[in-house]
Formats: C-alpha cells, structure tokens, sequence
C-alpha cells in the first residue's frame, strides 16, 4: 500500500494523511526509498486507533477518502460506521471494479463482486446507482447498463434472470435513472456485438455495456478473477455508499492496481489535482 | 457445423455419418466446397426422423459420438433418452469445456458452465467424474481438481464453499476417485501460484488446477465467456454421462471450437484415427 501511496504522491494525484504507529511507518517508508518528511503522519497506538483517526479526518472534511491498510476490512468498517463519524449513510455498500481488458475497446466496470454477497432487488438498485456514479467519475456521461445471467431469455427457474427482468423494467419506468439500462443477458451479449447479432437480441445495451452488474458474489468473484489472472485486465476499484468513497485493496491486487485504485477514489471525491 | 466437418474430415479427425435431409445437405456441402461422396448420407424428412436415426446409429455402434446440428437441443436430448435407445444411462450429463488460455500454462477444464444449472451435490459428484474422464482423454493422468466459490475459506453464510468442503472430504475418504480434489478456492487461488502463496493457502491444488468445477450455472457461464471473448481463449467441449459422448455447440460457438469440440469427442469416445 505504501509503495502504491509513494507513487501516487510523486505523480500528484494525491496528498496523503498516514494514521498508525509512527515508527513503524518510518521504517516502512525507508524500506520503499521515501521518507516521512513527504507525509503528514498521525501515530496511533494500534489499528483501531488509527481507524478512528481516519474516520475522524473524514468527519472533520480533512480527509477525502480513506484507504485501508493492513487493518482487517470487518475493524474498518465497523468503526467507520460508529454514529460518531459522517460515514454512516443507511446506503447499501457495495464495490465497483474499473477493468482496462487488452484488445477490450473500452473500460468495463464490473459490481459487486465482493462486498454485498447475495444482494436483495432492494440492494441491486443500490449497486446499479453506485455503479453509474463510478462511471460518470470516469467521465461516461449515460452509461449503458447490461443486468448479466446465464441467458438472455427470462427463465422462471433462474433467479438471476428474473432480477434482470424486474431491475429492466424499473429503469424502463424510471426508477433507475441516469444509465441505459437492460437485461438479462449471457456476458458475451454485452461485450461483444457479433454475439449479440447471433442471438438476434435487439437492445441499446447489446454488445456495448460499460457497466456489468453479476448476479451474485460466486458469479463475480469468478468473472473479477478470470479478468485479473487469466485475461490480463488491470484494475481499479472503489467502495461508495458511504459518506466517502473508500478504498480496500487486498494483498493479492497489484501494487499498479492499488495506484489506479487511489486515481479512481481521488476522481471519485471531487478533487482533481 | 458442416464447414467444422469438413475440416475433421481433411484433417482425418474422424469420419461422419449425415442424418438430415439429403437435398439440404447437397446444397450447403455444395456451399463449403465440400461433397455428397464424402459422407454416409441418411436421408430423414425432418430434425425429428434426423435425432431417431442418430440415436439408432449409436444403438448399433454405428457410430461413437453424435454431434448437434440446426436441431434444438431439448428436442434432441428427448429422443435420445427414449427408452429404446442406449444412450441413457441415469447417470447425470454434464458440459465439460477444455480452454487454451493465451499465455497459461496448461489447458484448464471447466465444468459445468451450462448443462445442469444449479447442481445438487450429487450432481455436482457426477460432474467432477464427468471431467476427470475428459482429464484423462486429454492425457492428464491424475488431474487437480478445485472446487470453486469466491474465498478459500468456508464461510456457513455461503452455500458454494460448504459444497466444496464436503465434496474435498469425499474425495479424501475416497469416495470421489481419480483426481487430486480440493476446494473451496476463488479461482486465482488455483491458476497463479503467486495468489495461493500471498493467502497462505497449503494444498496439491493450490495454483496447479487442471479441472475447475463452477458453483452453478450463473457462475459457470460467466467464467466461460469471459474466457471466450475477453481472454481470447479457445474452447473445445463435451457432453457425458449419456452412453457415448455428444457435441451441443451453439451457434455462437466459432468454427474452430466446433472443430476441437469434434477432435475432443473422437479422443473421448475412444477412436484414435
């Protein structure tokens, strides 16, 4: 995480406030070849001090938006989320993946694959919203939904397809606003319009989709990966649903994912250095 | 499907017994630049007579394998599981894909990604048999298996990794033969032996999968066409768990993988031209 918060700083994309134990962090910053003089260092005695720091400079509108550590995910939240800090909005959490896919013409982005596990209609609305604010951080103005299944054809026994229906419809009525959106669709439907053109489906959003929303989280977890390790996709990612965007890269993401990840949270909270 | 045949053909793949309509078949043989005097020719007023007479063919060990053309696949599943027929066996059938993945190392096996949508565990037992005798065809002799979810770990709020802790101990007891089983994996945790490491993950099948085994169908498909149309990967598939193995490529399927589909079925159905 620091090596990625070194090169962010020295490509000005971002100040960074650094909260937890000041040696350590001293040390760490050596390790990479930077230096503590860079960053305005809060010490905390441990991790959950810290992340009350950091929930504190959020509420104070000193900090913008906050990036995760080596502090488990489950302590963040949970004090992120105390009445005490602004964080807390009521708004279902879920996590937007920015893919740049080679040969791909586009940035795709993928939600939720990992934070809402089995998500209600109720919370893919949610997602549906929180992923549109990601692509208009990104500079897509109306983005072009696709609601993925296995199939494009409403079948009465796939769940996943009968979500796509109902989300379809409630754009169509306007109760999702600001994307074009449609569903269900097999993924190749919305990536690619050859395959589209085969299966005769006639939609705004076939084969152009720069959002995909996964039915649940085995569904996305396996597209995320496939994505990351066996087509080569870079990434970025982002948490909205909170009072500010945040970011939780975990130790298997690139130390590049982790810089795009900060470019991303940085656009996403309004400051454009 | 006939411009693959013709291929399997001239490559010497296998030879090709045609059930259909003779006059239709003249015409589109004619439009490959292929010929009637190339092929056994069964002539069948219709899809229906054309399925009957496969299936009899099979019976009589006429032929090894049947592969779909412009039939509907319900249609042509129902007449080959008449009770006349040998095909049925009540074993469950399954799809298995075999993927060549640009720039990884070994071909991976995916399954089920369209076949049997939300496996029970017993199907899901019948599936992992199903693909190790595919492993086998292709020359793996005792093939790793990895039972996907979206973690490693088993979390009682997520049926996918329950299954795969349960099919892993069967496979320890012996109860699931042939293969090296583990699970539940997220899927970078069997292809890179990098992600496997950074989890501290200690297992035969960490990073070194040749067979996966997809949660259900929403999964399943999603992994199959991300790896078609954004990992450029290349597919070849099969049906078993009838009496011989069949071919149901779609029409979104490209020539080439009708190709290796036919090549994989004559390995499976133990013809080696």
């Amino acid at each position: 995480v620091l090596s990625a918060v070194k090169n962010a700083r020295e490509l000005g994309i971002a100040d960074f406030i650094l909260c937890g134990d000041k040696e350590k962090i001293k040390v760490l910053l050596e390790e990479i070849g930077d230096s503590q003089g860079n960053y305005d260092i809060r010490h905390s005695a441990g991790y959950e001090e810290a992340a009350n720091a950091a929930a504190r400079l959020v509420t104070d509108k000193d900090a913008l938006t906050i990036m995760k550590g080596r502090i488990q995910t489950g302590t963040l939240l949970k004090i992120l989320l105390k009445d005490e800090y602004s964080f807390k909005t009521g708004k279902t959490m879920s996590l937007s993946g920015v893919f740049e896919i080679p040969d791909f013409p586009r940035l795709l982005i993928v939600s939720d694959p990992g934070m809402v596990p089995y998500p209600t209609l109720e919370q893919k609305v949610d997602i549906i919203n929180n992923a549109v604010i990601v692509a208009s951080a990104i500079g897509i103005e109306i983005p072009k939904t696709g609601i993925l299944a296995s199939v494009e054809t409403v079948n009465l026994k796939m769940q996943a397809t009968m979500d796509a229906a109902v989300l379809s419809k409630m754009a169509d009525r306007g109760q999702i606003k600001g994307t074009i959106l449609d569903g269900p669709f097999a993924l190749d439907n919305v990536v690619s319009e050859e395959s589209a053109k085969h299966k005769g489906i006639i939609s705004p959003v076939a084969g152009k989709a720069d959002i995909v929303i996964v039915p649940d989280i085995d569904a996305g977890n396996l597209l995320y990966k496939a994505l990351i390790f066996l087509a080569r996709a870079k990434v970025a990612t982002t948490i909205l649903g909170g009072g500010v965007p945040i970011i939780l890269t975990s130790r298997a993401d690139s130390e590049e994912s982790k810089l795009y990840s900060i470019a991303l949270n940085v656009l996403l909270s309004g400051v454009k250095k």
